[in-house]
């Protein structure tokens, strides 16, 4: 079993056991999406640019950004469980068409296609 | 290696073909999970929350869902390799500390817990 | 001085007197924007829709409510100030767009349309 | 009548002559503004903060970052008509609340608080 497998048996099992299933319609749940990539906006919002990633290694903040992070993860993958689609699958099949929508020549190095 | 583990593979082949990385600093990806929620969010935001199944079943939206999920899970997945942090294990993680923080006795059924 | 002028004041001196301006860049309100939008989504995430004007006027959510739309508000005002745009002229302006944009007769009751 | 009292009336008729009132629930309409958020964040994502005033200003930019900024504003103004608060009312007792919570002496300068 792979290790986002092994997360999403964690997950399924939390929402059951507190009989959440009831709450978590995908409406719901992608509000829920939003609010917690609103959080992790939230954290980084007055931090510059180029310290970023120093402020992401620093203690002070790296706990709070993994569990934003996550925050969002989790949620999506409620999400994409909810309506029976797998996160892996799916995000593969995007990157494929951000290949064809980005190709390498035309993309290469702007600001204005990432 | 798994699922997630091959896409991630995938995202950072893509990123490096691109010469991205000096877009992708640690705010900038957490604003670009902000606008792929939102962009997430624009779609279910009119669905009542009681058809909202049916509406993620209906092949006339199912595949629009799929992206906007995979975008989602795919810029989070950026974020977090670009700060040096392992996905599953920061959900599993943050799983721990939500179990702690809504113990089933207390959260069992109620709207104002999840 | 419109009641907007008002409290365009109020805001531009309390950015001032704490000399925030150098925090206030167009990204970074743009950033701030979105978690304020997270924190008001969050609010609403697990009500049932056709409970949300009932659960707005209950005393237990509405102050909350009220704060969560200020915050929104006043972010977007700031952000509109600082770039130089007079927030009721953009509204209006908008307004005219998306009058063209959904035609009364086709977009009269229809769901995909708002 | 205020600037801002007279977009509120454009955007009533706007809604009633479309019969839009049915989707505009407290909601639906929260889950609008984060969406709408969503959109604004995506104008600046890329762009540096230390470019973001001048590309503000740039005039292939202005119109798109006006409107996106309108329509977080015009939802928001939805929303509160909606749940019945005025908005410059609740964002100037929002303001209160933001001084009481920023001391002048203690947040003068600070990254962390605003």
């Amino acid at each position: 079993m792979s290790d986002l497998d092994s997360v999403l048996e964690l997950v399924r099992a939390f929402v059951r056991e507190r009989d959440w299933d009831q709450f978590h319609d995908p409406k719901n749940l992608a509000m829920a999406v939003a609010s917690e990539a609103g959080e992790l906006a939230a954290e980084l919002r007055w931090v510059k640019g180029e310290e970023a990633d120093a402020w992401a290694q620093d203690p002070a903040n790296r706990q709070r950004l993994a569990d934003e992070i996550a925050d969002v993860a989790i949620t999506t993958l409620m999400l994409a469980d909810r309506v029976g689609l797998d996160l892996p699958t799916v995000m593969r099949a995007k990157m494929e068409k951000n290949r064809a929508k980005y190709p390498v020549e035309r993309a290469r190095g702007r600001a204005d296609s990432p």
